[in-house]
């Protein structure tokens, strides 16, 4: 659900906000990299970091206090280490937002201001924790920074998931070639760069690790031509993420180089579905990991077919205590 | 070499400094991480944010000006990109430092102050870049934050490469059998936390895939658990890097897994060293880094002469031209 006026009311009670933490764990924690991202590049007065939530509880960073606008997400809202962030975060006095899929979860329950996403609602819900996280940092930069751009990034959040939609549709055949070719595969390599840096590493660390138990390498495409590229030969499997705007010329420049030696590279191009025909150049950036998201989805469900692998099974998780 | 003296001439020179930024590509971004972490972990007023080299000259960060202090590393002193960030911060009127390993070099030349490491001279000599970064983010604390541990901090400097050199000689059937034993293997999973997840980033981007042609992937210890986990099984290897200090209990509970599902475990933990009873344990988390790259060196010499493939082996770089 994208409830932006609820999200303004609770921006509008925020006082003395300086600092915004993104904190969650695995996939919910990389969800909130391009709303992290998004005051990396844009703040000004306010600055942003992330954490994987136990990292945060135990290295105990000395600026969290009344200053931070805790930012905390989990799929269902009962994570072990995201329910001890929030509890961290208020005795230390932060401002805290939770964004979950259930209500009256652990997880909103101390919370000063929740949020509740749709996530199995349809592809584009898949993107709603995104672009609730997304929004609010937009409407923190808008109230503290004058962040100029702020409508535009409103106008696009209302066009995004028509888009999401239909670029799902348009790339299932480019789906079930991906699966049936990384069928009988033992390792992937993941690479994009900017706002959708968190999904190639949601990708390759959950929906492939996690998901499909398939080793899977994340590579920045800025990094890729300081050490990996060495291990780019015929057939080894490549998956791209290409982002519209800033960062393009570098993921240009790796599937360039990915083609020139004849990998087997399989690209999911922002432009392809024309998201800046919708997005403004100006905010474009920060709409590459939602559309990317979303049409991702399709490979996984047609992998996970191919393979005989339910996205479902889990060796450990739901299974071992205090795991 | 380790000039502290002329570190601290830089340092008392800067005026106006707020946020940090820490640039540089493949492994030598990888050697910033400590000092970019320290700043995140420490900072109070000043801030720090890390970018490899084509990332910050394409997105342009709003914030990047002459309140920013660019703290840019290379090896050598020509990587392209990085010679273009320094390009792109004079233009932008923020002050550069450069970390490198050859004076007059393109790197050198455009910078406000530059500052030699002697990557060559001995393994502690390895940490050098990562050690003048970290003494130049301590000091900036020091001056912008009222740091309160920068003398525990720097009396650590000037004990920490004792320790690193014979810590090396100590491991060294260690690192024998870790050869031996990894020789045929076709995937490692390196791990760690907090100041020293750059160090598996930088053992798996660039020691295994680049100079071993060995995919290896990097987990957050504290992410391990939300997915990652779940390949792992009997005679599966994964390198574990221990820290002493605040994120332990992180590592701790990824080795207890790793015991108790028999995975192919092998462990390089600063505590073996002794480092807590060198350093002081209010900066102890800093310096786990240094003591933990050090001692993989040999891990990695002896891997490459177990596999008969030289450290310097490349199938693209230094070759093609444009990468």
């Amino acid at each position: 659900m994208k409830d932006f006026e609820k999200i303004d009311s609770a921006v509008s009670q925020l006082k003395g906000i300086k600092k915004v933490y993104f904190i969650g764990c695995g996939a919910s924690m990389s969800d909130l990299y391009p709303a992290y991202y998004l005051i990396k590049e844009k703040g000004k007065s306010i600055t942003s970091k992330i954490y994987t939530a136990n990292e945060l509880i135990y290295s105990k960073p000395d600026d969290f206090g009344t200053e931070v606008l805790a930012v905390i997400a989990s799929l269902g809202g009962n994570t072990k280490e995201s329910v001890n962030a929030i509890k961290y975060a208020k005795e230390n006095e932060a401002t805290v937002i939770a964004i979950t899929g259930t209500a009256n979860s652990p997880l909103t329950i101390s919370a000063d201001f929740s949020f509740i996403h749709g996530f199995q609602e349809s592809y584009a819900a898949k993107t709603f924790k995104m672009q609730i996280a997304l929004y609010i940092s937009a409407s923190i930069l808008n109230k503290f920074d004058d962040y100029e751009d702020f409508e535009l990034f409103k106008n696009g959040l209302t066009k995004i998931d028509d888009l999401i939609e239909k670029s799902v549709k348009l790339n299932t055949p480019k789906a079930e070639l991906f699966a049936k070719k990384m069928k009988d595969s033992s390792i992937i390599y993941v690479l994009s760069s900017g706002a959708s840096l968190g999904v190639a590493y949601s990708t390759a660390s959950f929906l492939f690790m996690e998901m499909q138990w398939l080793p899977a390498v994340t590579i920045h495409t800025g990094e890729y031509f300081h050490g990996p590229f060495e291990l780019t030969e015929k057939k080894v499997p490549y998956l791209l993420f290409m982002n519209e705007g800033s960062t393009r010329h570098l993921d240009a420049r790796a599937l360039e180089f990915m083609q020139r030696f004849d990998a087997e590279t399989f690209v999911i191009d922002a432009k392809d579905f024309g998201l800046g025909n919708v997005i403004s150049s100006k905010v474009v950036d920060f709409f590459n990991p939602l559309i990317l998201t979303g049409v991702m989805r399709p490979f996984e469900e047609n992998l996970a077919r191919e393979r005989n692998h339910p996205l479902t099974s889990r060796r450990y998780m739901w299974k071992l205590e205090n795991y």
